[in-house]
């Protein structure tokens, strides 16, 4: 495999994680996880034990996608952990994506609460990829207390703002020893695109796709985009200039 | 063909149009041009009669790409206008695309001799691209005057500056009735789908690719950018909001 | 006076241009003038027999405050003469601040009858002031045509989009000969302190302060921000970094 | 007095907080204070019974402004709650700005040791003012700890990088009950105004004056920004649009 995307110690090819949440329907979704390419897509655990959770596990069992449960919708570190708990219990994962978040306005992650959670639940054996704000040293942090992942936000979930920050998420980059992947406020390509420029990982998104007037289209497009960042990355692109520059020196 | 590009009564399934400045050496170039996937590609007529000119039609021709001359160099209309008809004789097309600058430091068009070279080509039979600032006005009047396409920058050649100014190149796409291409200041592969999620119909680069520490990757890389934008523009994106939005109802 | 403003011959200590249109009535913009600390005022010729008009030049003239006549709702360069000449005729001033824009969506200068315009008035012996967009090849050009002034805009007349591209301004404010003024699309104060730090020599506006809230602060807030950018201009700012340093090195 | 500036039951008419590190000399650092205008000025405690130190305090003494100690240089709760209590003794103040790095590369709070920190000083009967990141969360998790004030970034210190994220800041003081202060990150005066203009209620820096190439007339132009700032939150800007909008209309 070419350029893998290696995360807790196991392999992928695509560096896009989706999300479930937001679609329509069993149907839209599947059509969108296929046309997205991804390889790991996230349930929450809190939906599962209803119709639609079930039905999006024997989707993604059927598509050949690994699902990596989530925690969202907890509020603090206990809740979290069990959470963690009864998703190891009913998917056979000890993977496990950790979102303890604050509010329902911002569905931003108290830091105290996450790190807290990421130390009980590396203790307890898990894979532990960390929903996080961007804040380069609470990144360093998770990193610290073993978390396998840092996923940081480009903005606040379902906002479509975008990457807010570059400057923070090139600053996680540059000291980050586990692979980084965007998380949340992706809303359209160029965002996608743009986080893997900046030396991210992988991106991960769920209703910028699921949302979308046309959602198998938008996870087409967001396959590429991260196709795009990626190769961009590793290309080594121009730096900028103040003044123009001729393609062809002058005869 | 699906979603085809069509242009100046042509129709073209690639979306990026490719310069052939800036590269070390001819094998460099072709093998950025054929990861690219361009099927149009422009060539400086002010360079093609010395050696690496020539060398360039001949892989054009073998690659199977349409050749588009430019008037790179041109300070006038009077020049433009000689330099395509030049272009005309010597490569058997009678498009061209316009670039007529008004000075070395920044590249950019001079708006009048821009207009008049437009209006001069159009009159002489000729299908005229004309590379503009992004000036919605003048992107009006060029194509008032017959230009086949209007190519607004996005920065000044070579700077990589990406797109300075969003609002105009969208001002420009919501009025045009003729193609719009972005062309000029792409540094990377977000700012090509950046300009294909504005609206723009294509993308024309030279030196993001060529210049790149790796240009075949980079070309790569922008060959998906261009399709992820496109896609996004279609698919359709979800709106901007300043608070949160969980992906999934919360139960 | 320290650090003046000298424009077309002329010395002002304000380098606050203000525009009268928008204001709800009289009074509130004689208050918002006042506040504003303005020395120079542009008024709109087409409106200057309408009871409106008269009313503002006899307020401007108990204020002290320099009128400068506009073309505002002009589209070719024939109307600009005229509309110049006859403020010249009824205002017994030469000064004229040229407007010719191409259309009522944008409200965007058209380049090639603002040229004209600009020529024509110089031969006729005017203090031209050219509204202009902000393209760095234009400004030059309108220099070169005579302009004592070049006006660019920062995005377009009312949008309150503030400087759209700096990159451009600073690139005009880096060749002038003349002064350069960033004129239109001023949203709040932080935009003409922007303007200043630019380079820019002043900065002219109306309707963000006469469709503010509250005019009256609204300009005291230009007043002071239009300060602030030319002192932070002359007194040199700090280079900006990717990494911290620490005010104070420890011990 | 119009406009208070009320901060841990103190008013200030100033809304700027000077720091005063960086500064080349004595004589330097009082001109630059006595332009800025400001009533409140931080000094490290542990630079405190150097030479410098003690003439900083002196020189504030005799400007008749407010020493605010602050804990520069502490990375851990125990460490900052020493140098606070420090700090009580020898300058006979409850106020202290706290500090608590996590390390020299990027000088960010460590989100842990600082909420610990505010908790403790609280208890002790301090008036702490919190410098932050610009977490949303962590805001709110010191203001229920007890913070006079949260004192979130703009970029890292230093940088000179302005306000990286204006949409956190905006959430920020929007669900705050104690005054939020723009620490860290402003480079020049329009970062100032803008941080205003986002609602914070005072800007607190150091080397953007202290290191400009004048810092006393940089230090007018900070005062003069925030004022204008200030005014341009309360006065009401106009809205931002995508059209074009004529302060008059036509007749």
């Amino acid at each position: 495999m070419d350029d893998p995307f290696i995360i807790g110690g196991r392999e992928y090819s695509s560096r896009l994680i989706m999300g479930t949440g937001g679609a329509a329907n069993l149907a839209v979704l599947e059509r969108a996880l296929v046309a997205s390419g991804t390889e790991l897509t996230t349930v929450a655990m809190r939906r599962v034990d209803s119709d639609g959770g079930t039905g999006v596990l024997q989707t993604l069992r059927r598509l050949g996608i690994d699902p990596l449960p989530n925690t969202a919708g907890c509020r603090t570190a206990a809740e979290a952990v069990l959470t963690a708990q009864l998703a190891r219990e009913a998917l056979g994962t000890n993977w496990i994506k950790i979102e303890v978040v604050a509010d329902d306005r911002t569905l931003l992650p108290d830091p105290v609460e996450l790190l807290d959670t990421v130390r009980r639940l590396v203790a307890d054996g898990f894979t532990a990829l960390a929903y996080t704000n961007d804040d380069p040293v609470l990144a360093l942090r998770l990193e610290e207390a073993g978390a396998a992942a840092v996923m940081p936000l480009g903005s606040p979930i379902g906002t479509g703002l975008g990457i807010r920050n570059p400057h923070n998420i090139e600053l996680i980059v540059a000291r980050a020893s586990v692979p980084v992947v965007l998380d949340a406020g992706i809303g359209t390509a160029s965002d996608a695109a743009l986080a893997m420029e900046l030396g991210c990982d992988a991106v991960m998104l769920a209703t910028a796709v699921t949302r979308a007037s046309d959602p198998e289209k938008m996870a087409a497009a967001m396959r590429n985009a991260v196709t795009a960042g990626r190769l961009a990355r590793s290309a080594g692109r121009i730096p900028q200039r103040f003044w123009a520059q001729a393609s062809s020196p002058p005869r």
